[in-house]
């Protein structure tokens, strides 16, 4: 049994440990691009906020533990230039030796992640000099090598305040230099947060000393001699040292596309709950891959690093043992900390809710993190969403410098996975100490003012 | 409609609260033996180590709040002293006026409470002046006011490695003495953690200075002109300026006899899901009753504050709305911050889940808190067990210095309550970020080898 993975990252090398664990004497080739595997791309912003020092920090495994104790044929810088999907045949260049092969697989894993959107926009990005999109690895290396030598206080936009955009924020704080952040829609992160919660956000990176530009998409690039000058708005010219572009990720299909595989709806790589894709002899999993909204049942695409570690896992589960085990999808659970502010959500918001097609309803709340009379308490905000109809928990987001706020917000994803009501989340039985929490905690308390609100029960 | 409360702590004033919001014209009674309600006993510990200044600070309102805004008759210093169930009435006592009086209810809410051991093993700590053991907030004064006039390094013992014996540990150091710490059990916290996560505790607490006498019980006390002077043990005499009593709570059932209520197995009062007892015009609620335990599907008895307040919350929406409202029990989820040490378990231990019948595995991890690479990391330790014969997960335990490890106990608490499975724990779709979490979280890890010992998957 020969085993090919396309790309080393979280779950490419998920799939190909979990089918030699499994199968032993199985061939297992992982064919990756760059000279890094398992290495962890979300670390990106902490590299080069220099709070992490090297890049081989942002790797799991250094390369040798994969090849001499799990014996999986690693094979970094390696490319994949075709797939024939009919004689299960890939066309691969050595990228350091210049030599071009064919390998024949009887299992193929498409792991091939996905890409910033920034240089499909403004192609000259690949040229400017100070103007950058997180790539990897040694797209970070770059990055920093270049903002340490910036003078301090040199100003750098970020563009796009996504989780990446308001990571790097902190990052380019943490490096001195002055951070404008720029967002084509009139409040941060959009995508996560309601109204309300970008104020919060907003206010909170105001008070940092952030410039902020919302409702400003950008125009146009003005650069000469290889170096961006300005970034051009509807507000005017807004002038920069050097600029990172955070606007979105999309998945890399281009390998599943020659191999003849469908496509979801999302634009990423459809596959069954196995992890299998239209072909059966081709696996899909992580970041190029679709997957299932456990709260809305809809196909989603999710490409966060757990979810693809999860979803590789289960992909070498299943080459290895003849789909024993499902993916059931993901409950949409994400998750930001800048400076001591943290940020989570899990499932839908409230208008994400009612785009949906649910009789939706939510409290919003502020709570501390502890009992009332312990020092150390913080104030954390919280929504919880259910369906007033049947009393079905919908989703929830909390804010608050604590780290709890995530976690709270993990309890509500851990209710949301199996499908819990409001009175689940009223009677689950959460620990208690003064210490750790108030004996009326916030999400207990969100659950005890949904309740008045679902129609379906008698309160 | 008059209901009546016996007990103004957290049950019964989350049931009076409820009944007066549901049903306005109710005329709701709160009788209070103490001049205290809605009063946080989990407080105490806090309040003796000055954490906490006034005892005021204890309470959840000040009794205004209840009276004026919420139109409850609260009667503080009213001893109930008998109850004539067939004529639905009442003797009272006013302790202050010392006037007698006789009152009727439509429903009686018994809210009474637990007790300490302590002074039926030992009734001479009832007249000592330098042992106590804890009762109530009036209590918890005179234990400070006593323990602030000793000199810096007297020695203290605190009798019990309970929730309550953890905590004076932690106050008696906090008041700048030196506690040493008898547990009659051949390991601390016997109930709670089993041989190994015993041994973490005992020496990160002798890592605090604190002397530490295990398998040893107390044979008897020794004193002298009212005041204790040692501690008998098997091994000889322990001196002491004083002594706190922490041998676990009972609880106060003699109201529910006297009103022919049945009690149940476990010597608490017998309720039905609506919290209501065996006569139907009577309803129990706290750390008097008795509950069920979701693992075991048993009757149970968990006197923490949290489901006294939600049982309370219950009692009071039947009695206003004629039993809408089921409580299911409790998983069983307890936990405790001792320094800077975190201890969480919910549902069955190992050896729990063994005794119940079920064919029960563990798995045993330490795992970090955040990436690998991220400042601020902590260890924590965790076990999960599951029933290998159905995957179902049984509990969890986790201790490390982290509020993370009762956050991750708490999510399998909500896993619990939800009877989900080891696949369940595995796929909930936790949020992950470098400072918030590892992407292979010790929860999943945990879930990822447990399903390695689960016979029902194919793995």
């Amino acid at each position: 049994l020969r085993v090919v993975v396309v790309g080393g990252g979280a779950a490419g090398m998920s799939a190909a440990s979990r089918v030699k664990r499994l199968k032993p004497d199985a061939e297992v080739v992982v064919l990756e691009r760059t000279r890094w595997v398992s290495f962890a791309l979300c670390g990106i912003p902490y590299y080069i906020g220099c709070i992490v020092k090297h890049l081989d920090d942002l790797t799991a495994y250094p390369l040798e533990v994969f090849i001499k104790e799990r014996g999986i044929d690693v094979r970094i810088k390696h490319e994949v230039l075709d797939v024939d999907a009919s004689g299960k045949r890939l066309s691969v260049r050595d990228l350091e030796g210049g030599r071009e092969y064919e390998i024949e697989y009887d299992y193929l894993v498409l792991a091939t992640g996905a890409r910033s959107r920034a240089p499909e926009i403004w192609p000259e990005l690949r040229e400017l000099e100070n103007a950058f999109y997180v790539t990897h690895l040694d797209g970070a290396y770059v990055i920093r090598d270049y903002l340490v030598k910036l003078k301090s206080g040199s100003r750098i936009a970020i563009v796009g305040s996504g989780y990446v955009g308001i990571e790097m924020v902190e990052a380019a704080i943490e490096q001195g230099l002055k951070p404008v952040l720029i967002e084509a829609a009139p409040r941060l992160m959009p995508r996560v947060l309601d109204e309300e919660y970008s104020k919060i956000l907003e206010s909170y990176l105001a008070g940092k000393g952030v410039e902020i530009l919302k409702g400003s998409p950008v125009k146009d690039l003005k650069y000469s001699n290889g170096r961006l000058k300005a970034i051009e708005l509807e507000s005017g010219e807004v002038e920069v040292d050097a600029a990172i572009f955070g606007v979105g990720v999309r998945p890399n299909t281009e390998l599943a596309e020659k191999a003849g595989v469908k496509l979801g709806e999302t634009g990423a790589v459809w596959t069954d709950e196995y992890m299998r894709t239209s072909d059966e002899s081709i696996y899909s999993a992580g970041d190029n891959t679709q997957t299932t909204h456990l709260v809305t049942g809809k196909p989603t695409w999710f490409p966060f690093a757990q979810a693809a570690n999860k979803m590789g896992f289960v992909a070498g589960t299943n080459i290895a043992l003849g789909n024993a085990m499902k993916f059931p999808g993901v409950t949409g659970t994400s998750t930001l900390k800048v400076f001591d502010l943290v940020i989570a959500k899990t499932g839908l918001s409230l208008a994400e809710a009612q785009r949906e097609g649910f009789n939706a309803v939510e409290v919003s709340i502020s709570g501390g993190t502890k009992a009332h009379y312990m020092p150390g308490r913080k104030k954390i905000h919280l929504k919880v969403v259910a369906d007033a109809d049947t009393g079905r928990l919908l989703g929830a987001t909390s804010m608050g410098e604590s780290e709890t706020a995530f976690w709270r917000v993990n309890v509500v994803a851990s209710l949301l996975h199996k499908k819990a009501t409001v009175e689940d989340l009223l009677f689950t039985d959460l620990g208690y100490a003064p210490p750790l929490a108030p004996v009326w905690d916030p999400l207990i308390i969100a659950a005890r003012q949904l309740l008045r609100k679902v129609k379906a029960a008698k309160r």
